[in-house]
């Protein structure tokens, strides 16, 4: 559901999901830098599992179904939550660059799978966010962005329409998930995107 | 179903499945060498990307939880199914050592993990072999073979109990499956095995 703050909770798992090239890492990495006993972390990848698999989603040429990378995507999300849990027990803040709302919005929305809901819910074993940080960016400018990058990993070889199939999934999950959403117009300056990102997590 | 001989098919793929130390391996190799126009492959592996899962399943150090296990099984298959169909679609008689059943036997019945066989029917996207030889084995007998082999899969590494709960639900799956099972006593000579097979396989 969308709302503009988050009541006070113990649970210390923030997700920032967004289209490519909406700022998630830098405002992550500043997060991480700034507020004390956190860390930063991603899907996929987080661990030396998920790097493997990261490699072999977003830069191993061998080309894969839409249902292999499904089945990878939540391979790599399982191990990544075992990880997430730990941390989190240790009694760290951990900032996560894309959760299974990316692959609702990608793989169902962007790619057409079914049940990417269901066999993600099954993935996170109940680890659930405090609240998710929606960085709202037209997939143009997004992809504008991104261009002279060397890494183009296979979303980004997809056409608009599939980008702007994408966003709309996040806005939509945004509204019906239950969950906290914090929409973020993300043609705002760094500056000031941090600024209010880093209120919110202060004051929760 | 437990069947003696299979009805005449248009469909080559046969599974071979089993307890390690079964036999399934030095079988298969025989077959292909010996029936023209086929090949063989593996679960885990039988492609590139398999043959990574496969390391990182069966090779690397790293614990994994069996739910991550058992997506990374279910996203090797869905590959492998693509390649499996490609072949028969040359006109190739394909076997292939374990498949799907492997997962229930050992994740579902062995690890107690729930949903195996729904996630592995969405994983095999239709594709049914004409006959699943089952070679049935004591696990005492599969592991004392097994001995002083320097490769132990994660597998392996477990304690008799869980692969006598494997041996089960082989045998059970090879009684509720709707596909044909030829059941097979792996105590018998490699010689009288590979007759038997052969002679099944050419007769459909």
């Amino acid at each position: 559901m969308l709302v503009s703050s988050i009541p006070k909770t113990d649970n210390r798992f923030f997700v920032f999901e967004g289209v490519n090239g909406s700022g998630k890492s830098s405002l992550i990495d500043r997060l991480n830098r700034e507020i004390p006993n956190s860390i930063k972390t991603r899907e996929p990848g987080g661990t030396p599992l998920g790097e493997k698999l990261r490699q072999i989603l977003q830069v191993d040429k061998e080309p894969i179904s839409s249902l292999t990378e499904l089945f990878l995507f939540q391979a790599d999300r399982a191990h990544h939550v075992d990880f997430i849990k730990t941390e989190l027990k240790k009694g760290k803040t951990v900032f996560c660059d894309r959760y299974f709302y990316s692959s609702i919005a990608f793989q169902g929305a962007g790619r057409g799978l079914m049940d990417v809901e269901e066999l993600s819910m099954k993935a996170i074993q109940g680890l659930l966010p405090a609240c998710v940080f929606l960085l709202d960016l037209d997939p143009v400018e997004g992809l504008k962005r991104r261009e002279g990058l060397s890494e183009i990993d296979r979303f980004e070889g997809e056409q608009l329409e599939f980008h702007k199939r994408v966003r709309a999934e996040f806005l939509r999950l945004a509204k019906t998930r239950p969950e906290p959403f914090i929409l973020i117009d993300a043609t705002k300056s760094r500056e000031e995107i941090f600024n209010s990102v880093y209120r919110i997590i202060g004051s929760c």
